[in-house]
């Protein structure tokens, strides 16, 4: 196996471990980092991410084999669009974005070429951390990568991309966009509205008085660990995949109430069944 | 500091590592073990966290400097009540429950003797492992413990348990029963509600579609790790602090609830900010 060059736009945490990884392993010729910041794509490769960068993705495209697009969701599109002129026929053009509706669905009809391929990716393999310096080779050990497939899907640009993610540890499973963005919804997106909602909550409960932090301990820490992660990129992705997890939102809320409901009635066996219910699944795991 | 003859009620993780540390640090001249099972109570000798044990707290009741009880809160004041008669003038009663309003006002009730002495604790080291087996001499390290003051306290007995805790490495606050209720509802018992009601949402998710068992990453096990903690001791401390629980239940749905009506009306800038501010007190900690 081996990929040529490939270019990563956005050298963070996901761009520069891929970086690592792809260069460790020696699945490529050449990587070059693609960003706006020169500063960070310097750090990137005096971290052995990249071999080399440049500001202009226009400038490398024609080089590229592999296209990373490693921005946040709403940035994707814009993306593709602005190298696509400019792209080596049959490059494969992907994405570490975490969802994949809308981010396919314009992908695959934003650019007026037939011999460039989009194939969506989600390498589960993010973090609270950010930026390249968090980076490391063996980020994608053992996780697991969602490659999307359409209607309008290239099979051979899916195989490369299921390859590629397989190339540096990735478990990868082939989904269409919709069930992907479905899935990720309960057991990501919910869960970081949560973290971020039960964050907010604690900081409002230390307004009333100073003394609640002293209490807090390891449990509320590990239930709020990805509520540190980016804004920026958070916002988009519950905005890009505000329908399913609205419907969740909802979900959650009716088993919060049910709970509450017994612990209001004292019905101390509902109660204790459906702790151990939630016990058995998270052991489960 | 010397504690003399040390009485633990209930050798799981926090009475074993009680043990361990008090005997580690050579605080004591011996542990007692009480118990109903005599195979966990050899395994805690075997582990060092005991010098010995008995079925029978009765029996051992006269010889106890500092009686712990850790068992599940709902117990504490039974087995207060079952020792009371036959402790030695002078003995120092505690507990280690995490919800003290109930049992610091049964306990300081349910006694008439004015020559023994409760003060709650609740030191804050608990996790979702249980067992001795799970035990560790320096579980306590660097960790919170609450010690209970009210107008019953007895000064020089609470002085003591400040000590008790302080010597295996707590950091002790004294606390008025009510406010410590308050503040573990927010910053523990809430956060463990969601937990168990998250790991249920996504049983019914899975459920409906197993592959979704494989989108599960490292944010959503983090989230839902103290799901695993015993059904047999939240639903005791759920029940017993239910009129604080349930009030932040409803405070928490209704920050859900506006971060849900941000992301449906598309509110970018109010959908960051939130999640921003939740990054920011999370990071704070």
């Amino acid at each position: 196996m081996h990929f040529g060059t490939v270019g990563i736009l956005g050298v963070g945490l996901l761009g520069g471990s891929l970086g690592m990884a792809l260069r460790a392993r020696g699945l490529v010729d050449r990587v070059i980092g693609i960003g706006r910041n020169e500063e960070r794509l310097q750090l990137a490769r005096d971290l052995a991410a990249i071999d080399d960068y440049t500001l202009d993705v226009n400038e490398v495209a024609p080089q590229l084999d592999v296209f990373v697009i490693a921005t946040p969701v709403g940035l994707i599109p814009t993306f593709f669009q602005k190298a696509a002129a400019d792209l080596k026929p049959g490059a494969v053009v992907t994405d570490v974005g975490s969802t994949k509706q809308k981010v396919v669905s314009e992908c695959e009809v934003c650019v007026q070429r037939d011999d460039v391929f989009f194939v969506g990716s989600h390498p589960m393999a993010g973090s609270e951390k950010t930026g390249v310096k968090s980076a490391h080779a063996d980020l994608f050990d053992d996780a697991v990568c969602f490659v999307t497939r359409t209607d309008r899907s290239n099979r051979k640009a899916e195989d490369k991309v299921c390859e590629f993610w397989g190339s540096v540890g990735m478990k990868v499973h082939v989904i269409a966009p919709d069930i992907h963005d479905k899935m990720v919804a309960a057991t990501s997106h919910l869960p970081h509205l949560l973290a971020s909602a039960l964050s907010l909550f604690a900081r409002d409960r230390c307004a009333e008085n100073e003394m609640i932090k002293e209490s807090i301990g390891n449990g509320f820490r590990d239930t709020t660990r990805i509520a540190s992660g980016s804004e920026d990129l958070w916002k988009d992705i519950f905005l890009d995949n505000n329908d399913n997890l609205l419907e969740y939102i909802e979900a959650f809320c009716q088993i919060l109430q049910r709970l509450a409901k017994d612990i209001k009635e004292d019905n101390i066996d509902a109660l204790e069944q459906e702790l151990r219910e939630g016990r058995e699944f998270r052991e489960s795991l």
